[in-house]
Protein backbone atom coordinates (compact mmCIF):
# COMPACT_ATOMS: atom_id res chain seq x y z
CA UNK A 1 0.00 0.00 0.00
CA UNK A 2 0.79 3.69 -0.10
CA UNK A 3 2.03 5.52 2.56
CA UNK A 4 -1.07 6.68 4.06
CA UNK A 5 0.40 10.07 4.91
CA UNK A 6 0.74 11.22 1.54
CA UNK A 7 -2.63 9.19 0.52
CA UNK A 8 -5.42 10.58 2.45
CA UNK A 9 -4.67 14.60 1.07
CA UNK A 10 -4.24 13.01 -2.64
CA UNK A 11 -6.70 14.22 -4.96
CA UNK A 12 -7.66 10.32 -5.37
CA UNK A 13 -8.77 10.40 -1.57
CA UNK A 14 -10.83 13.68 -1.98
CA UNK A 15 -12.22 11.94 -5.20
CA UNK A 16 -13.16 8.91 -3.37
CA UNK A 17 -14.73 11.19 -0.63
CA UNK A 18 -16.81 13.14 -2.91
CA UNK A 19 -17.98 9.90 -5.25
CA UNK A 20 -18.69 8.08 -2.36
CA UNK A 21 -20.70 10.69 -0.45
CA UNK A 22 -22.62 11.62 -3.55
CA UNK A 23 -23.80 7.35 -4.41
CA UNK A 24 -24.23 6.98 -0.76
CA UNK A 25 -26.75 9.90 -0.34
CA UNK A 26 -28.55 8.89 -3.31
CA UNK A 27 -29.46 5.59 -1.51
CA UNK A 28 -30.28 7.40 1.36
CA UNK A 29 -32.78 9.12 -0.76
CA UNK A 30 -34.70 5.90 -1.42
CA UNK A 31 -36.27 6.28 2.21
CA UNK A 32 -37.74 9.65 1.15
CA UNK A 33 -39.36 8.34 -1.88
CA UNK A 34 -40.42 5.02 -0.35
CA UNK A 35 -42.04 7.35 2.21
CA UNK A 36 -43.36 9.40 -0.47
CA UNK A 37 -44.90 6.27 -2.20
CA UNK A 38 -46.64 4.98 1.19
CA UNK A 39 -48.31 8.18 1.18
CA UNK A 40 -49.61 8.50 -2.20
CA UNK A 41 -50.69 5.14 -2.33
CA UNK A 42 -51.58 4.70 0.72
CA UNK A 43 -49.85 1.74 1.73
CA UNK A 44 -48.10 0.52 5.14
CA UNK A 45 -46.15 -1.99 6.33
CA UNK A 46 -47.01 -1.08 10.06
CA UNK A 47 -50.45 -0.45 11.75
CA UNK A 48 -49.41 2.57 13.88
CA UNK A 49 -48.01 4.01 10.69
CA UNK A 50 -51.95 4.34 9.09
CA UNK A 51 -52.79 7.86 11.55
CA UNK A 52 -49.86 9.40 8.98
CA UNK A 53 -52.14 9.51 6.09
CA UNK A 54 -56.21 9.29 7.36
CA UNK A 55 -57.83 9.42 10.22
CA UNK A 56 -61.34 8.45 8.96
CA UNK A 57 -60.70 5.45 6.08
CA UNK A 58 -60.71 2.13 7.55
CA UNK A 59 -56.96 1.73 8.70
CA UNK A 60 -56.72 -2.32 8.69
CA UNK A 61 -57.06 -1.81 5.09
CA UNK A 62 -53.97 0.00 4.83
CA UNK A 63 -51.80 -2.58 5.92
CA UNK A 64 -51.14 -3.45 2.66
CA UNK A 65 -48.38 -4.20 -0.21
CA UNK A 66 -48.02 -1.82 -3.09
CA UNK A 67 -46.76 -2.21 -6.34
CA UNK A 68 -45.18 1.11 -6.60
CA UNK A 69 -43.80 1.06 -3.17
CA UNK A 70 -42.45 -2.32 -3.80
CA UNK A 71 -40.19 -1.07 -7.38
CA UNK A 72 -38.43 2.04 -5.34
CA UNK A 73 -38.20 -1.11 -1.72
CA UNK A 74 -36.62 -3.17 -4.45
CA UNK A 75 -34.45 -0.57 -5.77
CA UNK A 76 -33.18 0.66 -2.29
CA UNK A 77 -31.99 -2.92 -1.92
CA UNK A 78 -30.27 -3.42 -4.92
CA UNK A 79 -28.16 0.11 -4.03
CA UNK A 80 -27.38 -1.99 -0.47
CA UNK A 81 -26.26 -5.21 -2.36
CA UNK A 82 -23.76 -2.66 -4.78
CA UNK A 83 -23.03 0.69 -3.35
CA UNK A 84 -21.92 -0.55 0.20
CA UNK A 85 -19.58 -3.02 -1.60
CA UNK A 86 -18.24 -0.53 -3.70
CA UNK A 87 -18.05 1.87 -0.62
CA UNK A 88 -15.88 -0.51 1.19
CA UNK A 89 -13.98 -2.09 -1.92
CA UNK A 90 -13.47 1.85 -3.43
CA UNK A 91 -11.53 2.69 0.22
CA UNK A 92 -9.44 0.34 0.44
CA UNK A 93 -8.35 0.47 -3.35
CA UNK A 94 -8.03 3.99 -2.90
CA UNK A 95 -5.24 3.51 -0.27
CA UNK A 96 -3.58 0.81 -2.80
CA UNK A 97 -2.57 4.07 -4.47
CA UNK A 98 -4.32 4.04 -8.08
CA UNK A 99 -3.45 6.88 -11.16
CA UNK A 100 -5.73 9.47 -10.31
CA UNK A 101 -7.51 8.83 -13.58
CA UNK A 102 -7.74 5.22 -13.50
CA UNK A 103 -9.31 5.94 -10.19
CA UNK A 104 -11.17 8.71 -11.53
CA UNK A 105 -12.51 6.53 -14.05
CA UNK A 106 -14.03 3.77 -11.94
CA UNK A 107 -15.26 6.26 -9.80
CA UNK A 108 -17.30 8.05 -11.86
CA UNK A 109 -18.67 5.02 -14.21
CA UNK A 110 -19.97 4.02 -10.85
CA UNK A 111 -21.99 6.21 -9.74
CA UNK A 112 -22.71 6.96 -13.18
CA UNK A 113 -24.41 3.69 -13.83
CA UNK A 114 -26.08 3.83 -10.33
CA UNK A 115 -28.00 6.74 -10.82
CA UNK A 116 -28.62 5.58 -14.57
CA UNK A 117 -29.80 2.44 -12.31
CA UNK A 118 -32.01 3.65 -10.59
CA UNK A 119 -34.12 6.06 -12.96
CA UNK A 120 -34.03 2.86 -14.91
CA UNK A 121 -35.57 0.92 -12.46
CA UNK A 122 -38.03 3.47 -11.14
CA UNK A 123 -39.56 4.56 -14.05
CA UNK A 124 -39.23 1.75 -15.24
CA UNK A 125 -36.87 1.91 -18.78
CA UNK A 126 -37.32 -1.44 -20.63
CA UNK A 127 -34.91 -4.26 -19.75
CA UNK A 128 -31.56 -4.72 -20.68
CA UNK A 129 -31.32 -1.17 -19.65
CA UNK A 130 -31.34 -1.63 -15.94
CA UNK A 131 -29.53 -5.35 -16.05
CA UNK A 132 -26.63 -3.47 -18.25
CA UNK A 133 -26.91 -0.30 -15.31
CA UNK A 134 -26.17 -2.98 -12.34
CA UNK A 135 -23.79 -5.21 -14.23
CA UNK A 136 -21.54 -1.72 -14.87
CA UNK A 137 -21.38 -0.84 -11.49
CA UNK A 138 -20.65 -5.22 -10.46
CA UNK A 139 -17.42 -4.75 -12.91
CA UNK A 140 -16.21 -1.72 -11.76
CA UNK A 141 -16.52 -2.61 -8.23
CA UNK A 142 -14.66 -6.30 -9.29
CA UNK A 143 -11.84 -4.36 -11.34
CA UNK A 144 -10.88 -2.25 -8.04
CA UNK A 145 -11.30 -5.17 -6.13
CA UNK A 146 -8.71 -7.10 -7.81
CA UNK A 147 -6.03 -4.45 -7.49
CA UNK A 148 -6.49 -4.66 -3.79
CA UNK A 149 -5.85 -8.17 -3.82
CA UNK A 150 -3.08 -7.96 -6.33
CA UNK A 151 -1.57 -5.06 -4.31
CA UNK A 152 -2.56 -6.04 -1.00
CA UNK A 153 -2.59 -9.78 -0.90
CA UNK A 154 -1.58 -11.31 2.31
CA UNK A 155 -3.46 -14.54 3.41
CA UNK B 1 -9.00 16.87 4.66
CA UNK B 2 -6.44 17.35 8.03
CA UNK B 3 -3.43 15.36 8.62
CA UNK B 4 -4.20 12.19 8.91
CA UNK B 5 -1.58 11.09 10.70
CA UNK B 6 -2.69 13.87 13.61
CA UNK B 7 -6.96 12.95 13.19
CA UNK B 8 -6.42 9.46 13.93
CA UNK B 9 -5.50 9.53 17.13
CA UNK B 10 -7.77 12.56 17.87
CA UNK B 11 -10.21 12.42 20.19
CA UNK B 12 -12.70 13.20 17.07
CA UNK B 13 -11.69 9.37 15.97
CA UNK B 14 -11.73 7.75 19.18
CA UNK B 15 -15.33 9.51 19.51
CA UNK B 16 -16.38 8.20 15.60
CA UNK B 17 -14.93 4.60 16.75
CA UNK B 18 -16.58 4.18 20.12
CA UNK B 19 -20.07 5.53 18.70
CA UNK B 20 -20.00 3.47 15.34
CA UNK B 21 -19.26 0.50 17.03
CA UNK B 22 -21.69 1.26 19.72
CA UNK B 23 -24.57 1.41 16.89
CA UNK B 24 -23.03 -1.50 14.91
CA UNK B 25 -23.26 -3.82 17.64
CA UNK B 26 -26.91 -2.67 18.15
CA UNK B 27 -27.99 -3.24 14.75
CA UNK B 28 -26.14 -6.85 15.05
CA UNK B 29 -28.39 -7.45 17.87
CA UNK B 30 -31.38 -7.32 15.60
CA UNK B 31 -30.09 -10.95 14.59
CA UNK B 32 -30.60 -12.73 17.57
CA UNK B 33 -33.88 -10.38 18.56
CA UNK B 34 -35.24 -12.14 15.14
CA UNK B 35 -34.22 -15.33 16.20
CA UNK B 36 -35.75 -15.43 19.46
CA UNK B 37 -39.17 -14.35 17.74
CA UNK B 38 -38.61 -16.97 15.31
CA UNK B 39 -38.43 -19.57 17.96
CA UNK B 40 -40.92 -18.50 20.24
CA UNK B 41 -43.59 -17.44 17.77
CA UNK B 42 -42.93 -20.57 16.02
CA UNK B 43 -42.48 -18.98 12.61
CA UNK B 44 -39.50 -19.95 10.59
CA UNK B 45 -38.36 -19.20 7.17
CA UNK B 46 -36.55 -22.58 6.21
CA UNK B 47 -38.09 -25.93 6.41
CA UNK B 48 -34.55 -27.09 7.70
CA UNK B 49 -35.08 -24.72 10.74
CA UNK B 50 -37.76 -26.15 12.18
CA UNK B 51 -36.34 -28.68 13.84
CA UNK B 52 -34.53 -25.88 15.68
CA UNK B 53 -38.26 -25.54 17.90
CA UNK B 54 -39.84 -28.80 17.37
CA UNK B 55 -39.55 -32.35 16.53
CA UNK B 56 -43.01 -33.44 17.17
CA UNK B 57 -45.36 -30.37 15.35
CA UNK B 58 -46.30 -30.44 11.89
CA UNK B 59 -43.14 -29.00 10.40
CA UNK B 60 -44.51 -27.34 7.56
CA UNK B 61 -47.00 -25.30 9.36
CA UNK B 62 -44.14 -23.72 11.19
CA UNK B 63 -42.24 -22.31 7.88
CA UNK B 64 -44.75 -18.95 7.90
CA UNK B 65 -44.72 -14.95 8.42
CA UNK B 66 -45.22 -13.39 11.66
CA UNK B 67 -46.34 -10.43 12.35
CA UNK B 68 -44.05 -9.61 15.35
CA UNK B 69 -41.07 -11.34 13.33
CA UNK B 70 -41.65 -9.22 10.54
CA UNK B 71 -41.61 -6.15 12.88
CA UNK B 72 -38.44 -6.56 14.09
CA UNK B 73 -36.65 -7.33 10.54
CA UNK B 74 -38.04 -4.41 9.31
CA UNK B 75 -36.10 -2.54 12.31
CA UNK B 76 -33.45 -4.74 10.90
CA UNK B 77 -33.47 -3.34 7.47
CA UNK B 78 -34.04 -0.03 8.80
CA UNK B 79 -31.41 -0.32 10.45
CA UNK B 80 -29.03 -1.05 7.55
CA UNK B 81 -30.37 1.80 5.60
CA UNK B 82 -29.19 4.50 8.07
CA UNK B 83 -26.63 2.99 10.05
CA UNK B 84 -24.83 1.50 7.22
CA UNK B 85 -24.61 5.40 5.43
CA UNK B 86 -24.02 6.93 8.83
CA UNK B 87 -20.64 4.73 9.49
CA UNK B 88 -19.25 5.46 6.03
CA UNK B 89 -20.27 9.37 5.96
CA UNK B 90 -18.72 9.78 9.59
CA UNK B 91 -15.74 8.00 8.88
CA UNK B 92 -15.05 10.18 6.04
CA UNK B 93 -16.43 13.44 8.13
CA UNK B 94 -14.41 12.43 11.04
CA UNK B 95 -11.00 12.62 8.40
CA UNK B 96 -12.14 16.31 7.48
CA UNK B 97 -10.97 17.46 11.06
CA UNK B 98 -14.17 18.71 12.47
CA UNK B 99 -14.49 20.73 15.94
CA UNK B 100 -14.98 17.81 18.66
CA UNK B 101 -17.46 19.41 20.27
CA UNK B 102 -19.47 19.60 16.59
CA UNK B 103 -18.39 16.01 16.07
CA UNK B 104 -20.15 14.51 19.36
CA UNK B 105 -23.16 16.35 18.35
CA UNK B 106 -23.59 14.67 15.38
CA UNK B 107 -22.34 11.23 16.78
CA UNK B 108 -24.47 11.48 20.29
CA UNK B 109 -27.92 12.74 18.65
CA UNK B 110 -27.60 9.94 15.54
CA UNK B 111 -27.08 6.94 18.10
CA UNK B 112 -29.35 8.37 20.44
CA UNK B 113 -32.41 8.84 17.92
CA UNK B 114 -31.77 5.06 16.71
CA UNK B 115 -31.85 3.91 19.86
CA UNK B 116 -35.06 5.86 20.35
CA UNK B 117 -36.32 4.29 16.88
CA UNK B 118 -35.53 0.91 17.70
CA UNK B 119 -37.71 0.92 21.25
CA UNK B 120 -40.35 3.00 18.95
CA UNK B 121 -40.37 0.09 16.31
CA UNK B 122 -40.39 -2.87 17.98
CA UNK B 123 -42.89 -2.06 21.50
CA UNK B 124 -44.37 -0.27 19.20
CA UNK B 125 -44.69 3.62 20.11
CA UNK B 126 -47.48 6.01 18.83
CA UNK B 127 -46.50 7.27 15.45
CA UNK B 128 -45.16 10.15 15.04
CA UNK B 129 -42.64 8.85 17.41
CA UNK B 130 -40.45 6.59 15.33
CA UNK B 131 -40.95 8.77 12.44
CA UNK B 132 -39.22 11.57 13.84
CA UNK B 133 -36.69 9.70 15.42
CA UNK B 134 -35.68 8.48 11.48
CA UNK B 135 -35.80 11.81 10.43
CA UNK B 136 -33.27 12.75 13.16
CA UNK B 137 -31.17 10.06 12.33
CA UNK B 138 -31.21 11.42 8.45
CA UNK B 139 -30.31 15.21 9.04
CA UNK B 140 -27.84 14.13 10.88
CA UNK B 141 -25.90 12.55 8.36
CA UNK B 142 -26.80 14.96 5.64
CA UNK B 143 -24.88 17.36 7.90
CA UNK B 144 -22.08 15.60 8.12
CA UNK B 145 -22.35 14.69 4.69
CA UNK B 146 -22.53 18.33 3.37
CA UNK B 147 -19.74 19.01 5.46
CA UNK B 148 -17.37 16.41 3.48
CA UNK B 149 -18.81 17.60 0.07
CA UNK B 150 -18.00 21.34 1.09
CA UNK B 151 -14.51 20.43 2.33
CA UNK B 152 -13.38 17.71 0.01
CA UNK B 153 -15.12 18.09 -3.35
CA UNK B 154 -13.51 17.12 -6.03
CA UNK B 155 -15.39 15.73 -9.28
CA UNK C 1 -4.79 4.23 18.80
CA UNK C 2 -1.82 3.07 17.32
CA UNK C 3 0.55 5.29 15.14
CA UNK C 4 -1.70 5.44 11.83
CA UNK C 5 1.44 5.72 9.24
CA UNK C 6 2.98 2.62 10.99
CA UNK C 7 -0.59 0.62 11.33
CA UNK C 8 -1.74 1.25 7.09
CA UNK C 9 1.52 -0.72 6.19
CA UNK C 10 1.76 -2.97 8.47
CA UNK C 11 0.45 -7.06 7.71
CA UNK C 12 -2.42 -6.74 9.69
CA UNK C 13 -3.33 -3.78 7.62
CA UNK C 14 -2.86 -6.09 4.45
CA UNK C 15 -4.36 -9.00 5.92
CA UNK C 16 -7.41 -6.87 6.74
CA UNK C 17 -7.89 -5.31 3.34
CA UNK C 18 -7.71 -9.08 1.53
CA UNK C 19 -10.11 -11.21 4.40
CA UNK C 20 -12.47 -7.79 3.66
CA UNK C 21 -12.39 -8.08 -0.04
CA UNK C 22 -12.79 -11.13 -0.22
CA UNK C 23 -15.61 -12.01 1.86
CA UNK C 24 -17.15 -8.63 -0.09
CA UNK C 25 -16.94 -10.26 -3.65
CA UNK C 26 -18.97 -13.66 -1.88
CA UNK C 27 -21.20 -11.29 -0.92
CA UNK C 28 -21.38 -9.15 -4.31
CA UNK C 29 -21.99 -13.05 -6.18
CA UNK C 30 -24.93 -13.76 -4.18
CA UNK C 31 -26.87 -10.75 -6.65
CA UNK C 32 -25.72 -12.97 -9.82
CA UNK C 33 -26.64 -16.23 -8.36
CA UNK C 34 -30.09 -14.98 -7.78
CA UNK C 35 -29.81 -13.49 -11.38
CA UNK C 36 -29.13 -17.30 -12.40
CA UNK C 37 -32.14 -18.75 -10.74
CA UNK C 38 -34.57 -15.93 -11.55
CA UNK C 39 -33.55 -17.19 -15.20
CA UNK C 40 -33.77 -20.97 -14.71
CA UNK C 41 -36.76 -21.15 -12.33
CA UNK C 42 -38.18 -18.17 -14.66
CA UNK C 43 -39.29 -16.12 -11.39
CA UNK C 44 -39.14 -12.36 -11.89
CA UNK C 45 -39.89 -9.38 -9.75
CA UNK C 46 -40.64 -7.25 -12.44
CA UNK C 47 -43.03 -7.05 -15.20
CA UNK C 48 -39.85 -5.84 -17.50
CA UNK C 49 -37.85 -8.26 -16.69
CA UNK C 50 -39.45 -11.37 -18.09
CA UNK C 51 -38.46 -10.17 -21.42
CA UNK C 52 -35.02 -11.89 -20.33
CA UNK C 53 -35.94 -15.00 -20.02
CA UNK C 54 -38.94 -15.39 -22.36
CA UNK C 55 -40.68 -13.92 -25.31
CA UNK C 56 -43.58 -16.63 -26.11
CA UNK C 57 -44.77 -17.52 -22.52
CA UNK C 58 -47.79 -15.61 -20.48
CA UNK C 59 -45.20 -12.97 -19.25
CA UNK C 60 -47.92 -11.72 -16.15
CA UNK C 61 -47.00 -15.58 -15.00
CA UNK C 62 -43.27 -15.15 -14.36
CA UNK C 63 -43.44 -12.40 -12.15
CA UNK C 64 -44.02 -15.15 -8.87
CA UNK C 65 -41.73 -15.69 -5.74
CA UNK C 66 -39.67 -19.22 -6.22
CA UNK C 67 -38.61 -20.88 -3.19
CA UNK C 68 -35.44 -21.04 -4.74
CA UNK C 69 -34.93 -17.77 -5.54
CA UNK C 70 -35.86 -16.77 -2.09
CA UNK C 71 -33.81 -18.90 -0.37
CA UNK C 72 -30.46 -17.33 -2.37
CA UNK C 73 -32.11 -14.06 -1.58
CA UNK C 74 -32.22 -14.84 2.39
CA UNK C 75 -28.69 -15.91 2.52
CA UNK C 76 -27.48 -12.49 0.51
CA UNK C 77 -29.88 -10.77 2.91
CA UNK C 78 -27.84 -12.59 6.28
CA UNK C 79 -24.63 -11.87 4.57
CA UNK C 80 -25.58 -8.05 4.13
CA UNK C 81 -26.37 -8.15 7.83
CA UNK C 82 -23.31 -9.85 9.53
CA UNK C 83 -20.63 -8.90 6.63
CA UNK C 84 -21.18 -5.11 6.92
CA UNK C 85 -20.52 -5.03 10.59
CA UNK C 86 -17.76 -7.66 10.26
CA UNK C 87 -16.12 -5.23 7.74
CA UNK C 88 -16.84 -1.72 9.86
CA UNK C 89 -15.85 -3.34 12.67
CA UNK C 90 -12.54 -4.82 11.09
CA UNK C 91 -10.67 -1.63 10.03
CA UNK C 92 -11.54 0.03 13.28
CA UNK C 93 -10.14 -2.81 15.65
CA UNK C 94 -7.37 -3.13 12.51
CA UNK C 95 -6.39 0.16 13.42
CA UNK C 96 -6.10 -0.57 17.09
CA UNK C 97 -2.99 -2.05 16.64
CA UNK C 98 -3.68 -5.66 17.24
CA UNK C 99 -0.96 -8.59 17.43
CA UNK C 100 -0.94 -9.69 14.14
CA UNK C 101 -1.46 -13.26 14.87
CA UNK C 102 -4.59 -12.60 16.28
CA UNK C 103 -5.93 -10.77 13.85
CA UNK C 104 -5.77 -13.04 11.55
CA UNK C 105 -7.53 -15.81 13.65
CA UNK C 106 -10.27 -13.21 13.69
CA UNK C 107 -10.26 -12.42 10.09
CA UNK C 108 -9.76 -15.99 9.21
CA UNK C 109 -12.15 -17.52 11.50
CA UNK C 110 -14.75 -15.07 10.57
CA UNK C 111 -14.21 -15.72 6.08
CA UNK C 112 -14.41 -19.21 6.81
CA UNK C 113 -17.82 -19.14 8.84
CA UNK C 114 -19.58 -16.89 6.13
CA UNK C 115 -18.38 -19.23 3.04
CA UNK C 116 -19.65 -22.13 4.70
CA UNK C 117 -22.90 -20.13 5.95
CA UNK C 118 -23.23 -19.83 2.49
CA UNK C 119 -22.53 -23.28 1.72
CA UNK C 120 -25.23 -24.27 4.25
CA UNK C 121 -27.68 -22.06 3.09
CA UNK C 122 -27.91 -22.15 -0.26
CA UNK C 123 -27.21 -26.22 -0.52
CA UNK C 124 -29.01 -26.52 2.67
CA UNK C 125 -27.34 -28.59 4.83
CA UNK C 126 -29.46 -30.04 7.86
CA UNK C 127 -29.59 -27.43 10.71
CA UNK C 128 -27.65 -26.55 13.30
CA UNK C 129 -25.07 -25.97 10.58
CA UNK C 130 -25.69 -22.92 9.37
CA UNK C 131 -26.97 -21.61 12.92
CA UNK C 132 -23.30 -22.80 14.45
CA UNK C 133 -21.76 -20.91 11.16
CA UNK C 134 -24.07 -17.72 11.84
CA UNK C 135 -23.08 -17.28 15.41
CA UNK C 136 -19.29 -18.23 14.90
CA UNK C 137 -19.03 -14.75 12.11
CA UNK C 138 -21.69 -12.82 15.67
CA UNK C 139 -18.98 -14.13 18.06
CA UNK C 140 -15.84 -13.20 15.85
CA UNK C 141 -17.17 -9.55 15.17
CA UNK C 142 -18.38 -9.24 18.65
CA UNK C 143 -14.70 -10.30 20.00
CA UNK C 144 -12.86 -7.33 17.84
CA UNK C 145 -15.92 -4.62 18.87
CA UNK C 146 -14.88 -4.93 22.56
CA UNK C 147 -11.21 -4.41 21.97
CA UNK C 148 -12.30 -1.50 19.84
CA UNK C 149 -14.41 0.00 22.66
CA UNK C 150 -11.96 -1.35 25.41
CA UNK C 151 -9.10 0.45 23.40
CA UNK C 152 -10.82 3.48 21.69
CA UNK C 153 -13.72 4.18 23.90
CA UNK C 154 -14.24 8.07 23.98
CA UNK C 155 -17.90 8.88 24.92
Amino acid sequence: MAELTHMIDSEVFLAFSTYATIVVLKMMLMSPMTGYFRITRKAFANQEDTSLASSTEDKKKLVRVDPDVERVRRCHQNDLENIIPFVVIGLLYTLTGPDLSTALLHFRVFVGSRLFHTVAYVLPLPQPSRAVAFLIGLVTTSSMASRVLITALYL
